[in-house]
């Protein structure tokens, strides 16, 4: 396994095209849901209004912050064949001046709920980046690692705000696309 | 987290009657498959006659098995309609005796291929575990943990067997059944 023990390692080698798969297991129900995307992932400028406003919001002096970058994602869902997935964040890592593995994850748009959030993330001995976000009325937890440089798999859960229930179990297989960067 | 530092525990709290929601990408594809299956974990005794013929196999002492357990599982897959996914293996973990968060798993039949195999185990801080095992023509790649101790999450990865191409990543969603035990 390459090694990944930072943020801005494990940015780096996040960034270009990838191709998604996304298996969505709705516990409640029992469903699947399938969702087949394309995601972007590009280096964006410390100095970007989007990050300093973001970094603002959250009152965290915007020279801390370590390779922002902004995600885009358009795809398809088989839970209504009309849907259109489609969206855009942008994500400033503020790691911890002290521990260097664990850090914030600001994003102007969190993923269980469309508010801006901040998360805490670390990164395992094994190189998974593990993210946990509380929001108002539920809880993000993703885990992302690299099978390979150009493979990556991503678990998120979105559980209860109390944290024990998880409602949304989904697994996504993200293999860099060729026609990327 | 509730804690689980090695094997025997891991195995205690998998004891019982899951309810899997499973889904397979089949990456070269970019096929989703989605199986549903009943799965019972339960405890066998170590002087069980086949947990001996399978340590004999590998040429390990039968007293050095820990937990050893038969694994069934019976469902159905949306790959073919007529398929019924059901199986059934007998498991013994050998933990290493120095190194207690690892060690070998013999299975009387493979993952990949259906053949005894002897995967290498670890248990990682964060409680998850790790088995790594390899076949004449694959590799295989599992990690299975808990949300709660009545969910559990595995991701399979079946790997050729120079261990850098994954094939199939799978996820599954296990939730202890009620009416289980």
């Amino acid at each position: 396994m390459f090694s990944m023990n930072n943020i801005k390692q494990f940015v780096e080698n996040s960034l270009g095209r990838w191709r998604s798969q996304r298996s969505a297991h709705h516990l409640t129900f029992r469903h699947f849901e399938a969702v087949q995307s394309v995601i972007d992932i590009v280096a964006i400028s410390p100095g970007d209004r989007a990050v300093i406003e973001l970094c603002q919001l959250y009152s965290v002096d915007p020279s801390q912050a370590v390779m922002p970058f902004q995600m885009s994602w358009e795809g398809e869902s088989d839970w209504d064949e009309n849907s259109e997935v489609k969206g855009s964040c942008i994500l400033v890592p503020i790691p911890d001046p002290n521990i260097p593995n664990r850090g914030k994850l600001l994003r102007d748009q969190g993923y269980a709920e469309t508010i801006a959030a901040a998360g805490d993330y670390h990164i395992a001995e094994d190189g998974t980046f593990v993210l946990l976000t509380s929001y108002e009325h539920a809880a993000a937890e993703e885990k992302i690692w690299f099978a390979n440089p150009n493979l990556r798999f991503r678990v998120s859960l979105i559980k209860t705000s109390g944290g024990s229930g998880v409602v949304t179990a989904s697994f996504s297989s993200e293999i860099r696309s060729l026609s990327g960067n």
